[in-house]
């Protein structure tokens, strides 16, 4: 199925990077760097919460949340873009060898086989 | 737009998790220190590179680095999924955001002003 | 009060960086990256787990989580040694302004006050 | 040798986590959640940095540094004193297995080698 979602996001990025000159400051390396300290903030909102609080977000957590996963994934569709990584088919692919890594009906209920 | 991707990921992702009874362990919290993990998975792949050699990646650090990416991505739709966040809006309103807080002519080349 | 531990540690990681080196590698930037992914590696340890089975962890868990502790111990001196920070002294000042920061009889019980 | 640094920021932290009634938020996981949160939060000092200025810091920035290393020290010291884990011996087990894993005359100048 075609991603508009995705490579309208990276196409408005490039404009954005090139627009500031910021195409020296992204290279894959600080990307990644960036992609981290972004997922990091998402999870500082979570970080003292019990369970069932993290599960219960006020209104104004989860517009702050809003603004974290946006970050993760404007650093990730950008460093995607200057890979050359095609994500769409890589998510596709990952979901496929998750399946196959995990049957359904050995990993039942456990968190000890669980990964993803 | 309509955004197909994420919402095709998240169904799968729900299908997933509901099949190996994993839902009770996907609790926002969870998933955030998940998706944090999988950053730094992907920054491991960058840790030692110098910077020219980040952009220059062997084909076997761009198969590693798309699997990584794939695996951010995919934690990030079912955090978004599980707290009810619409990823693409969240995208939008943040680059609307950037664009506003970093104009153009103001931070041209200017790594300090820099935050995205 | 002497801090032997931190100092005859800094002694160790740099006859070890230079006997392989690796002193090349050893930016305060790779440095900061590599805290990061040992930090996450450690707490990928608990990313599953209720908060009542990350307080009774198994023998073999309390191993992996000693080992992992170590790494993120090891590059939070070696970072201060080739950056010249004082990791005693920034402690205790750390400990001092937190004292300041978050009054007990203000703070008492309450985790969204709290950040330390 | 005697590690009276560690021991004593941990008698420090145990004493200000119960007059703040906090203990309750101390779980090995939240603490370990914590942990990356400040290493992606020192991490953040070097993110555009090319790699000569990542070792030319500013004093401004080496005294923000001191204050992020300061912050992971504190949570290390304090997740080994919640999990019963001495610190110092699993950093000094930690070096004698990096010395064996990674002999001087194998991994000599190699980042593809290295891990530490």
């Amino acid at each position: 199925m075609p991603d508009t979602l995705i490579t309208s996001l990276q196409q408005a990025q490039r404009d954005f990077a090139r627009e500031r000159d910021w195409e020296q400051f992204h290279t894959p390396k600080n990307l990644a760097m960036a992609l981290t300290v972004e997922a990091a903030e998402l999870q500082e909102i979570f970080q003292w919460l019990r369970p069932d609080e993290s599960a219960a977000l006020t209104s104004a957590q989860r517009q702050h949340l809003g603004e974290e996963l946006a970050d993760v994934l404007l650093y990730l569709c950008r460093l995607a873009d200057v890979c050359a990584v095609d994500l769409a088919s890589a998510a596709w692919d990952k979901l496929r060898k998750n399946a196959e890594k995990y049957p359904a009906d050995k990993v039942r209920g456990s968190a000890r086989r669980h990964d993803g």
